[in-house]
């Protein structure tokens, strides 16, 4: 990995068909990261300061100062991997919800989840532009198996698949968002199955 | 309704028997209102100044800043009617959450709705103190009639009311929370009733 940024901004901006400076990339990102935990307003003034790297470096990177925040509050989330589409479907869902990680809806500590809530909520532009480049494509994998499962004959005829993820995942966020609960909470945690559980009975084919 | 504050804030505290000083309450709260919606920080200092009303009489009237706050959010809002635990239930379960005032899980408007959830993910103990205040009342008349839906047989049997609800509720926060997308939009309004088909589905009992 070459640093090609100077500290003085005379950044190059490299071709598509080179490496990009995925260092310098995580050391903006990891400074507005530090910057949203503690609560603070990204700026880029408070970024250059925190991360060290140049005001320039930070403009030739991401397009605004809100993709860069959608970018930071990212980090450490994976886009999941695709579900098996033979196999049981059920336990596929639900190990790709609630599995793994077993707070892969939420997919990073609570505390951060609250302030991309937060952030959210304050700027319609954050929330939308997260949702493009973040949150969709993290549903992309469960919602192709759910169009599986209704080619299958599994699940029932026209059930629409983002209908179905907003369902499944509405209820999880209900805990963080409006109960104020957690889901290390054991009660809380079962709640989240069991509601699973009343969402699947109503997404299966009938049978016989 | 007499006015028993003085502006020099020396309010005297009525005892349970006699009635509250409903207007000073609602200027109160209107002014804690007036500041959320700006985004301001409520204290009361911005909201003596804001209500042209005395620190003291703000101090008497709620035990806390947060407990102000809280009843701010509310303001406008009203506890559901009981729904009629005979006649159809479905359509009375939907009525109560779809209709009316088309938005009765968020209760007001959209924009304010917003600064609800940024200011309860800033802080937990205003969310706490929201629920406990006021979600958990609002969310009553439906619990109850859930269960008046199992102990009638039309929903299956030990279905916890409450799994069920926030089942039902958390696919509209997931809109407005999540996508960024608004009640207003038909295919949004029509994804929130699909799923409610879903989950009702998943929650009626066997028949035959």
């Amino acid at each position: 990995m070459t640093v090609v940024e100077a500290s003085s901004g005379t950044a190059v901006r490299r071709g598509p068909g080179r490496p990009r400076d995925a260092d310098l990339d995580a050391q903006i990102l990891a400074g507005a990261l530090a910057l949203i935990d503690e609560g603070a307003t990204v700026t880029v003034s408070l970024l250059v300061a925190q991360s060290g790297v140049s005001r320039a470096a930070i403009y030739r990177r991401w397009p605004s100062l809100t993709a860069l925040v959608a970018a930071a509050l990212d980090v450490g989330r994976t886009v999941p991997p695709d579900i098996p589409l033979t196999g049981d479907l059920r336990d596929a869902v639900s190990g790709s919800l609630f599995g793994g990680q077993r707070v892969s809806v939420v997919g990073y500590s609570e505390e951060r989840f609250r302030q991309r809530i937060r952030l959210a909520m304050a700027d319609r532009d954050l929330q939308q532009a997260y949702w493009d480049s973040h949150v969709s494509r993290r549903r992309a994998s469960l919602e192709r198996a759910l169009q599986a499962g209704v080619e299958r004959g599994i699940l029932r005829k026209g059930l629409d698949p983002a209908t179905c993820f907003d369902l499944l995942a509405g209820v999880v966020y209900y805990q963080l968002v409006v109960r104020g609960d957690t889901l290390s909470d054991p009660v809380v945690w079962k709640r989240c199955q069991d509601a699973f559980d009343i969402a699947w009975r109503g997404m299966v084919a009938e049978t016989g």
